[in-house]
């Protein structure tokens, strides 16, 4: 791990800011979005902290995929979605919002028209947490 | 290369179809996308017909991530965009309109206001072609 004192997911890494993981291996750490734009919307980070795409080494990046893939399989087994969109956003212009690298595995529901910068709404915890025993279950 | 016939990203991998190359190596492809959200959009694709991320073998992903590191690096460097996002659709609900995996390097511009299904509307293509030059003299 090579990690940043001041950023929030590298916090998370370090168990000082809970969060509802999914899944977590050598290299990454999947998690619940408590801002989910829809239901089941996961997060993948790597364990090196990166601000985005350009710093981040291929190999952590690579890492971060193959989990982004395990994870999108058994989002797309528990929630059934319409499609699933896979986001990372580097810089303002794409609303990154956490200078950690993120990728979203993120639900779609038909007719949902969410924007690219689709905002941060809070979602109902107790179904996140319900959702995630059943993401981390699909992974286990 | 394991390729489809009737697929067109296929097509373009066999040479039947032309596209604004920017970049290739054995694993994947890198061309630029004739219906850009934004100036410098372009799509990396691997060499293998896999319809979606549920179906890639994760090292061909992984190759695919690793360019689509490097085609952001060039985009940043030529576009100089507000931000960058990296984007995959998977299914009907997510816009998927091409069956063989794609992840979108998509330069974002302030204020763009983008949808996550942002239409496709044909690009002028004398400065997509111009683009894709600059784009590919980054990568040499």
């Amino acid at each position: 791990m090579s990690l940043a004192d001041d950023c929030i997911f590298c916090k998370i890494l370090r168990n000082e800011i809970p969060s509802l993981k999914v899944y977590e291996d050598e290299q990454t750490y999947a998690f619940m979005d408590i801002n989910p734009a829809n239901p089941g919307h996961v997060l993948v980070i790597p364990k090196y902290h990166a601000p985005n795409i350009f710093e981040i080494p291929p190999e952590w990046l690579s890492a971060c995929m193959v989990t982004v893939q395990k994870i999108a399989l058994a989002v797309e087994k528990t929630v059934s979605p319409d499609g699933i969109n896979i986001l990372q956003a580097n810089g303002e212009g794409a609303a990154q919002s956490v200078f950690h690298l993120h990728i979203h595995v993120m639900p779609r529901a038909n007719g949902d028209d969410l924007k690219m910068n689709w905002g941060h709404n809070p979602g109902d915890m107790e179904a996140i947490a319900a959702l995630a025993e059943e993401i981390k279950a699909e992974l286990a």
